[in-house]
């Protein structure tokens, strides 16, 4: 192991260093890619040759200085970005060479697995993976169980009521959409464009989807909710989640899993007007409610193996848009906000070059 | 009985007719006084004198076209408000004359009690009231139960937990920190003036008060609340509440009683710019929760046991601002918006004449 070790320490790790924060879309004068060294391993740690990074909107809160649940990224720092990859080097006995991990990985190409630095601890993926890599950042993965803990513990629709999912093609709202369907509800999504809409319907199996480009899309919405909404699965925010506000029925749940229309806005040069129908919770003695995923791992080990029940039973399907190569980071995040992927957005920075660990 | 009615009917009821919806503040081209008979009663109908009749903010909506729990009040019609009356002639044995009863009675002096067109039936008072007459419009009535429903099924807070109400001079607001402070919270409140503010604290027994009007508002706020905000107890929105949604602790739960801000903003002339921190329940993982007090009249009894107990006991006060006279309507209801008043705004239109029945 510290052969292996010596043999990485000096090899040259490509990196996204925070240099500004952004003001609306990221650049790479925001995210510089920078060519640096590897670092000596201490004891207790190990070092993560990256394979795939996530690409989620709180990359763009935590480029701002915005309230959030982690503190903004600091200037000068490596970007931070949730990955899985494979240990190539190692000094502690839990994560040994060849492991497949997830973590905080930052976008780049190596990380030091590090418990005395990383937000939180890695974790290592079953071995053998029961599926392929990418849907452990995807359907079962953190946007997935996202997906899957605003469903089952805020939302609760019961069969035959109303659920509407904005960004429903995206990867938070395609499975939370699939869930709803899987319960009994009927199932209203939101997408941007007709091929999406077709996809989400299509595909999805939701009944009706609603393509907010529309000149018309707030007649469309009310005529695919004609009995109300009796919960709102939102990962939009703003003029979107103010007009199926104004739909509510009384007693509705709204699942607050995101809002991207506002992160952008952080930087203070947007056209924010903030959300004018919140009254309309009071009208319908309906409750709106945040989470977050990172608070419940003890509850993962659940959700993914109903995620993976529904997937195996074919009641649901996993999207993921792939984009290749670590000099592609900052187009993909802007990927995100322009709503050109389908599914969950994915990084492919490498391929694992060592043999999986047994037992 | 029928002797009573004969004399009543053809008597003078000055009452206000909507004639248009307000812009802003309301004017007496909006709500009408006129002068009208008091028309033959029915079967099943008796007719009340109105003794107190409550100013709510709810009014205000119910002017408007905003989408409600109860529809707008059509334009023509005597404008809708909660009052306290008695029975000065009947014919039902359910109501006889002489008694307190209280119900949604109108901008006017009498009012026809008739189940088929009331939105609620009306309910008698206890006899003999074991408080004053408008207390049943405040502490003991559908803005202190408000208060009651909304701290102890929502904000539920804890001993040490850190309490803020806003609006803490008002109806709702100051029986709901009273509340909060006999659960053992601390309790931070906000009001309009410095003589609002001494009032909240030394009279209520707020633990402090911030008062908005004092250009460094936000940082009085910051600096009341060092331990953040378990449970907001909102009544205004706008600016007010997102600045106290940025100091919201994790897990923390937002009671949305009311929005004062955003009424008189619902005919388009207002410089209501919507919600800007709604984002806050995801980073902090808390909640919004919608509410009315009309849903709810299987609990009024428990809700008026505890209330009254906090009375009794000396733990709790009830303020009332008291309008004389049917003819100034209007100027009380803009008192609501100017925040002229303190604790339950009512306006006293006439006495109990006849002997309330006993048994």
């Amino acid at each position: 192991m510290e052969q292996v070790e010596e043999t990485l320490a000096g090899k040259t790790n490509r990196c996204y260093r925070l240099r500004q924060r952004p003001t609306g879309r990221v650049t790479s004068a925001d995210l510089e890619l920078v060519e640096e060294t590897v670092p000596e391993l201490a004891d207790g740690q190990a070092l993560v040759r990256n394979l795939y990074l996530s690409l989620d909107p709180s990359n763009r809160i935590w480029m701002s200085e915005m309230r959030s649940y982690l503190p903004p990224v600091p200037l000068g720092e490596v970007m931070r970005a949730i990955g899985i990859g494979q240990i190539v080097a190692s000094r502690r006995e839990d994560f040994p060479v060849g492991a497949l991990v997830m973590g905080f990985s930052g976008f780049q190409e190596y990380a030091v697995l590090d418990d005395a630095t990383d937000l939180t601890p890695y974790t290592r993926l079953p071995e053998p993976t029961p599926a392929p890599l990418p849907m452990f950042l995807g359907a079962l993965g953190h946007t997935g169980i996202t997906a899957y803990l605003g469903m089952h513990d805020i939302g609760r629709p019961e069969p035959g009521e109303t659920v509407f999912v904005s960004a429903a093609a995206g990867a938070v709202g395609s499975v939370a959409g699939q869930i709803a369907k899987a319960r009994g509800a009927r199932v209203v999504g939101l997408a941007g464009s007709p091929d999406k809409c077709a996809h989400v319907v299509e595909a999805l199996g939701f009944d009706e989807c609603v393509n907010y480009k529309d000149p018309a899309w707030r007649e469309l919405l009310a005529a695919a909710v004609p009995d109300g909404v009796d919960v709102n699965f939102e990962n939009v925010g703003g003029p979107i989640m103010d007009e199926v506000l104004l739909h509510l029925n009384i007693g509705a749940r709204v699942v607050l899993s995101g809002m991207i229309s506002q992160y952008e806005a952080s930087s203070g040069t947007s056209t924010w007007a903030g959300q004018q129908s919140i009254g309309q919770l009071i009208m319908q003695r309906a409750s709106m409610t945040g989470f977050l995923v990172l608070d419940h791992a003890e509850r993962f080990p659940e959700a993914i193996e109903y995620l993976a029940g529904l997937l195996s039973e074919g009641r649901m399907r996993s999207d993921e848009t792939i984009v290749e190569g670590i000099e592609n980071v900052v187009g993909a995040i802007n990927q995100l906000f322009e709503g050109t992927s389908t599914g969950k957005l994915l990084l492919h920075v490498g391929d694992p070059e060592l043999a999986v660990p047994t037992g």
